[in-house]
This record gives C-alpha cells, sequence and structure tokens, in this order.
C-alpha cells in the first residue's frame, strides 16, 4: 500500500492535485510490481502515466478535498486522499471509453488512449480495431482499479461503508447520463429537457455535488450541511457544463487540447443548440439541421453553425445562464452551514469554473 | 439488500445454480427500485436479466460454493453465495465486452448484446454503433455491479480482507489474458507458448483456480489446501480450455449457442491451430495460412480448414492432452487436504467439463 509521504497545506488546489497524482503514480508501481509475470500490463499502467501527465483539472480530487474543509478543520485523513485519487481514476476510465464512444482522436492536446494504443500496433492491418480493443480493456482495468484503491487499511470499514454506496451511485449516473448523451446525440430538437437531464446525471451530480458529499461525509457532515452544498453543486454543475458546451465550439483547440470541430460533427444535443433551435429563423433552421451533427463537417461550414449559434442569441442566452447559475450557487452557500476555509475555497472553484479557456 | 430466502442443498450444482440466480435478478430489482427517475436503466438491467435466462453454465459459482465444501462441513453463509454471483456478474461483464471485441453476433443462442442493443434502435442510421457504445456502459454497469454486490452487511470486513485481493487479481490477470488473446489472434504461428499463456490468465486461474480459492479461504482454508486446489486447478483449466477449442470449431451451434465459423474467422491462436502448424505438410500449412483468420470464411472453406486440422493429428493429439490433463487434475486432489464432499463436486465437474458438448 502506498504510504502518504507529502501533506500539502491543505487549502492549495494546486498542492492537492500533487498529492492525488503521487498517489495514483505510486499506486501503478504497486501494480507493476504485483504481475511481474504479466509485462504486457505495463502498456496499459503506462497509457494511465500518460493520461495523468497531460494534464488535467482533477475537479473531482479537488472538490473531494474541499468538502472535507467545508465540514472540519481537521486536516484530511488518509482515506480522503485515496478517495480523492479513485475519482480521478474513476474519470479516466470514463474519458476513455466516451473517447471511444465518440471516436474522438485528441485530448488533453493528445491522441486519446485508442488512438494511441493502435499507434502501439502500427503495421498490423487491424491497428485501428486493436486500439479500440485494447482501450475498451484499458477503461475497465481503470475502473476496477479505481476501486482497488480502496482495498487498503488507510480506510477503515466504517469509512468505507459511507463512502461506497455515494460511489456506486455515482457509477450507475455518470453511466446512465452517458447512455442519455449518446441517444440525445445526433437528434437535434428544441426541447431543452434532454440536455438538461443529461447535465444533471453525467455532469452536476458526477462532478460536483457526489464529490463533495463524499469528502463532506467523511468529515461526518449533517442531512443539512450535505443539503447545503447540493443547493451550490446544482446550479454550479449546469453553468460549469454551459461553458464546456461554449468551449467545445469556440473554445481555442491549443487551450482546450480538443478539436473544436468534434462537438459540431457529433451533433451533441446541447442546451445551446436545443436554444439556438428555438429560436431560430427557418432559413437558420434549415443550416442547423443540415450542418450540425454532420460528420464531415467543413471548417467553413462549422464557421456557418457559429453564425447561427450567435445569431439568434443562444450563445448570449448561455453565457447569462452561466453567470445566473454561478451567482445562485454562490448565493446558496454560507457560513450557517459551512466552515470558511472550505467556503473560500468553493467561492473560488465557481469564478475559476465558469471562466475558463481550458 | 436482498435477503437469501433459499437454502440449497449445498452439494447440488443445480441448486447452487438457481441461488445465485435468484441473488442476481434480487439485486436486478433493488437496483430499478433506487432509480425511479432513471428508468432508461430498464433497458440495461433487462439485458443483464435476458443473458441470465438465456443459461449459462455458471461455473465460476458452481466452483466457488465447491471450494468452500472442499474445505468445510458446515453450510455456505451468505458471503459465499454473495461472491459467487459477484463472479457471475463480472462473467457477464466479461462475455459483453469480448463480444464486442470479436464482433460476435450470437452467444448463449441468442443475439450478443451489442446486436440486441443496436435492434433496440432500429430506425436510427447509427444503429450498429449505439448498440456497440450502450454494450459498452452495459458492460461497465455489469463490471461495478459485480463489485456493489459485495457492499452488503452480509459480509464482514475481515471476510472482504480475504476477499478482495483475490477478486482485483482475478479481474487484473482476466483482463491481461483477453488482450494476450486479441494480440495473438490472427498472428498464427507453430509457436504454442502464447496459447498456453492466453489460457493460463484468461481461462485457468479466471474460471477454475481463482473461484475455488475464493470460497476455501472464506472457510478458511490453509495454505496446503490452497496448492490441492491449485494442482487441480492448473491442469483442468488447460483441458477446459482446449475442449472449448475443439467444441469452437466441431461444436453443434445448437447446442454451443455459437457460431462454429466464429473461431475460424477471427483465426484464434488455440493451441490447436499452433499444433496443426507445428504437424503440416507445405501445402497443409498453405491451406491454413489461407483460411485460417479468413474473416468471410465461407462453410465450405472451414470444412477444408477443419480436414487439416483433422488430418494433421492435432485433434487427435488435443483430445489425448484433455484426457492426461484431466486425469492430472484427478490424481492431484485427495482426502489428505480436502474433505469427500467438496472433492465428489471436483471430481464431477472435472468429468463434466472435459466431456461436455455446450
Amino acid at each position: 500500500m502506498t504510504t502518504l509521504s507529502v501533506r500539502p497545506t491543505p487549502l492549495d488546489p494546486a498542492a492537492i492535485r500533487t498529492t492525488v497524482e503521487q498517489l495514483l503514480h505510486g499506486f501503478l508501481d504497486e501494480q507493476e510490481r504485483a504481475t511481474p509475470d504479466l509485462p504486457e500490463l505495463k502498456l496499459f499502467t503506462g497509457q494511465l502515466r500518460d493520461m495523468i501527465a497531460a494534464g488535467g483539472k482533477r475537479i473531482r480530487p479537488v472538490l473531494c478535498v474541499t468538502g472535507w474543509h467545508t465540514i472540519t478543520d481537521q486536516d484530511p485523513p488518509p482515506a480522503v486522499w485515496r478517495v480523492a485519487a479513485s475519482l480521478e481514476l474513476f474519470h479516466a476510465f470514463a474519458l476513455i471509453h466516451d473517447d471511444i464512444m465518440d471516436n474522438s482522436d485528441t485530448r488533453r492536446g493528445r491522441p486519446t488512449a485508442h488512438r494511441a494504443l493502435a499507434t502501439h500496433h502500427t503495421g498490423r492491418p487491424d491497428a485501428d480495431r486493436l486500439g479500440v480493443n485494447a482501450a475498451i480493456l484499458l477503461g475497465d482495468l481503470a475502473l476496477g482499479w479505481s476501486y482497488e484503491l480502496l482495498h487498503t487499511p488507510d480506510i477503515t470499514p466504517r469509512q468505507l461503508a459511507l463512502v461506497w454506496p455515494l460511489l456506486n451511485a455515482l457509477r450507475t449516473e455518470t453511466l446512465a447520463g452517458q447512455y442519455l448523451d449518446l441517444t440525445a446525440t445526433g437528434h437535434l430538437t428544441a426541447d431543452p429537457d434532454t440536455p438538461w437531464r443529461v447535465i444533471r446525471y453525467k455532469t452536476t451530480k458526477y462532478t460536483i455535488e457526489r464529490p463533495l458529499h463524499l469528502g463532506a461525509t467523511l468529515a461526518g457532515a449533517s442531512a443539512g450541511q450535505l443539503d447545503a452544498l447540493t443547493a451550490y453543486a446544482l446550479p454550479l454543475g449546469e453553468a460549469f457544463q454551459l461553458r464546456d458546451d461554449l468551449l467545445g465550439v469556440w473554445g481555442d483547440p491549443a487551450q482546450t487540447g480538443k478539436s473544436a470541430l468534434d462537438d459540431l460533427r457529433e451533433g451533441k444535443h446541447t442546451v445551446l443548440a436545443a436554444t439556438a433551435l428555438a429560436r431560430a429563423t427557418v432559413v437558420e433552421q434549415c443550416t442547423l439541421r443540415r450542418l450540425y451533427g454532420h460528420p464531415q463537417l467543413a471548417a467553413a461550414d462549422a464557421e456557418q453553425v457559429r453564425t447561427v449559434l450567435t445569431g439568434t442569441g443562444a450563445r448570449a442566452a448561455t453565457e447569462q445562464m452561466i453567470t445566473d447559475k454561478r451567482d445562485q450557487a454562490l448565493g446558496a452557500v454560507d457560513t450557517t452551514h459551512l466552515l470558511p476555509a472550505g467556503l473560500a475555497l468553493l467561492r473560488h472553484f465557481a469564478r475559476a469554473a465558469t471562466t475558463r479557456t481550458t
């Protein structure tokens, strides 16, 4: 089992990220040491190391530790760090399988796992298929390891009994949210209900609410305190995803690490797109229906779609919703229920998450 | 949590299967009840119910309970049943993802999960891709649920501490074995080392050794007793897989539930095929290299391949290895280390597993 040698300043997100990354690297080291007769596994641990090294905001680990700090002034115990690292490894799993489903080529500015694993098998006639299949296995390994990380004497049975129900719900919600997203994609309608439901399960609960609750629950949060965190998480998760949708269309690929064409080519059923369709003139509707979700969408066509999304006012309306929801999240947290140190982190995160460019 | 209302006669494999199936159905019921706001999940629980209803030998649950009975005369406690059911749900996960990787259309005489899920979306232009993507998610859910099944007061923390290391090793070995299999497939050589390694990780440890060890460990097995079970498991696992390879080529699809062309079209790198290649004349080698692994292999071509596999003596040699290895397994277990009731089950299983037609 990895020993935690580093004690970060608890309230510094950068230090939280470093601690979680060290814990993950230590865990991958252990996996390699435990399987000397399976050298092939190093291809998979290596891929996960590359994903970690390529960056990522570590939002879920940071919010898990933040959740702890909203409830107590004590230093987080090893259980909190383990759960934080587990959330990041689960996220690696989710990204690997999502990128297969979305047929994405780049992530965090690098080839996605299935592309990198296809390159590893360059020269074989079935390299592309082998890349996808190996990435399915890599995701499976990451999912399993995200739970194996918690099988440690560092976490007491009582702590595990608090943590498992939340992690189990998080997994089911996230996978169901991904399914909703898959079935909605390519079926553009002006109806905003579906995109809001996708956001609820795939982003709000997965990225914000459950991580906060995990840290807070380990700190002994009351029902009232958990409710206060939910009141922050729900609008903020929505604002976070709306920003993501805008970045998917207008983001700078050099900063986001993703192509600015992927969401448009997929026909992602976003609140932005539904809003545009609801406000569009007949001509604009034709443009959206013809081009939004076109798998070979060219750069010039993408620019036409962007013009409609802006011209209908959908972009400005989405920006306004982001501001409103962020303010709603900020207004929901107060010192009645939560400690000042944790609150400061929540406020900082709300601003960063809604104004980000990556 | 599901209460175990049925106490089977402990030494009856059919009763073991029934108890495990009831436990799994009860667990899926709970999952549906817990997520009333996610009715979409019923598509997934329904798929798993269909897979369970379609049959399957429940080898791993039966061997887990058998492992218990080799060590103690007491009735298996709920922890043993839970672990047995967990193994079956893990197996459902493995089959779902394997069938995607192998592009198989049928399993247990029914459409594979990705085919059934594609049919569910008939009429959409992206139905096939949606079927595969939904099946990736279904496998992910089954993997997660196979562990969630163990988060229950029915299993003590001490029992869990015994069980997790074995389940974690089983998962890593199985996924690594699947990767070895993927990379070996389509690369036919006369070298038998690779197929034997695939068998070790993907079959012997996964299907026989680990399930036996899980039940035995929960019963308090000594190191000597675990070694005795390993001495049985290793040759028997090999014999089991060799029989599987023969059934893949000469099995009756009506009995196996699988196409008799899948293994040949895939070019599965089996001990059978490696043996044939090592013994083949130049003309026979040409036939194998031209046809074995041909993705559109016709029935007449398949017959040519079968003629070579038989003509080289590879089929008979494989039959002989099955007999030898089964006898080796039967000779390895004795009443010095293991209880008679469990031993009887081990002997029965060794015969059934090596002479089966399904």
